[in-house]
């Protein structure tokens, strides 16, 4: 069930056909997952969302691929995303992600959650000695 | 301002030594944050917390320290908890993340909070492809 | 799946019955979606939620019916209701959104995840001239 | 407090002081919030910020700038961003918002919350009549 | 920092008196907290949630006034509310929560934050026999 | 769907049997959740969850049952784990939660949801006489 009816032909539209041409040569794969072809309804969405991703997730920079998909994954779990965790831990796994490396992410984010509610619940100052401002 | 009142000399109580101690000789510093100063209203709290730290965060396993610590702060960014933010920030930074590393770090973060949104927006079919059930 | 039982026959109760009765004359329709059907299960509860819904949602005030629901959507999609994004997005719909207002809500949802993390992640302080108390 | 230091004279670097300029421009204002002199620690992540920034919320599009800040403050609420929140609410009374207006928005907001964790505690299933998929 | 100017004499208006000697009544204390202070700014929305505090909160049902704040705690940590953590944290001591309370309560929170993040990651499906629909 | 395969006879790992022998030895029952048969894809992960689960949940303690499981459910409610209010919820109703109480706990969840999202819209300053700091 969704709240936008997905497009029968979505490719017809020259925008939506460029970045779905995008996605799969840069992604190196026939594959457009529903996020994309749901998020065609509205081109200049889509094309937006797609630069974005592209330039965070696809381009070489400071992290390692596979960190990039676990801050996301995490992220993803937080914020309640079942798509999002879904697509990807998919992609994690494509990069490498072992069961003890999920595994091991999952326990961090278990203890994460469980820790940030004890600081909350005590309401916990700040030590000064982290302020950096 | 907190919700319990902190102790005046938690070490006085034996089980707060202990967990205070190794803190100290794992963490190889005197610094005791306040987490586990005000975790000591209860020492079987304070125990099993510090207990489940130092088995996720402080032993060998499948990820690197930064990497773990960026999965912490991840959860903590979304969870809400400014104490964790600025501790495990802090760990991270300790632990050689610089500032291209924050920055990408929290790029994704914010990618993935809009996306998220957008994919729960729309609410996006899984695609069948992603289910290893 | 749901946590409570359905009724069989939900307004056999006079409280029920009655609240159903307002549902449909104020919505000028005879559809009474889930929420309400399971919500019956304690008909005060039923009640009161739905003399909230009503006062609130229902009644000429500051905005117009169509910011309404958007403000309604946009809460529901952080809080990840998905009954709600479905209920109020169609809702919304009937009240005139068009595709456009549509993109354009999620767009700025998508917005404002990916600066409030950042806001959240950097623990921007709050500027000075922004205080009115 | 905050994750990192603020940069003594961001506009020294020439990406800084060029979205600086562009801010004070677009907003017609010398004044900078400190959401972009802290993200000025990464010029890059500063310019993609407010590149969406003001792509999103300041050129003609399919809802008014009123609108536009009570969805930005719903969604900020909702996430917790106490920065956000002050920001936004400032910038939505210079576009006009009253105080029965901004009541309004909390009452659709509160009462959004409510029935968000009601659904979800019933686990309401979604009415088929709903779907557009 | 708020976001609304308090009112210097709030009382002068006759609305906000009645819900002010009401709560003082209800409560018999003196105390009138900030919310209540700061929701003056709109008597409408200051009538409509103090009428459902005290219905929800201050009148005879199936649970016992303690059980009562504690649920009303746990919602407030999660949802990250610094203002409703501490009031009603002070509620609750009020009501006779002993540290050893107050400690399992957040033991709870915690591994209710962990395991709904494991079983979010891990997308778990509902076995069967938990459904009443 | 799920994101880790099942395991077809997760109790041929000696480690995985223990864990559900003392599963089903502590709750009186043949029946295994599926949170515990996902959890067996790594045996580390499911010691640690189960022990953490039998120590805070299945121990006299200063709650009693049903308030714990209420408790529990408040939390997977807020952060919105499906599995967890279903599995929790009927853990409750096994405890003796009539659907009086269940009402009761959600017209709660309800309320704090409202006020949370009051208090943070507003950002209303805690008053002193809260702080136990």
């Amino acid at each position: 069930m969704t709240t936008v009816a997905p497009t029968a032909n979505p490719e017809s539209d020259p925008r939506v056909k460029a970045v779905f041409d995008d996605i799969r040569a840069t992604r190196k794969t026939d594959f457009i997952n529903n996020l994309w072809r749901y998020l065609a309804f509205d081109p200049a969405l889509l094309e937006s969302t797609w630069a974005e991703v592209k330039r965070v997730m696809a381009q070489p920079g400071a992290l390692d691929p596979l960190t990039r998909e676990m801050i996301y994954i995490t992220a993803s779990i937080i914020n309640g995303c079942s798509f999002c965790i879904h697509s990807h831990t998919a992609a994690a796994r494509a990069k490498g992600m072992t069961d003890a490396q999920h595994a091991e992410m999952l326990a961090i984010i278990g203890l994460a959650a469980k820790t940030n509610q004890l600081a909350t619940g005590l309401q916990v100052p700040v030590d000064a000695v982290f302020d950096r401002g």
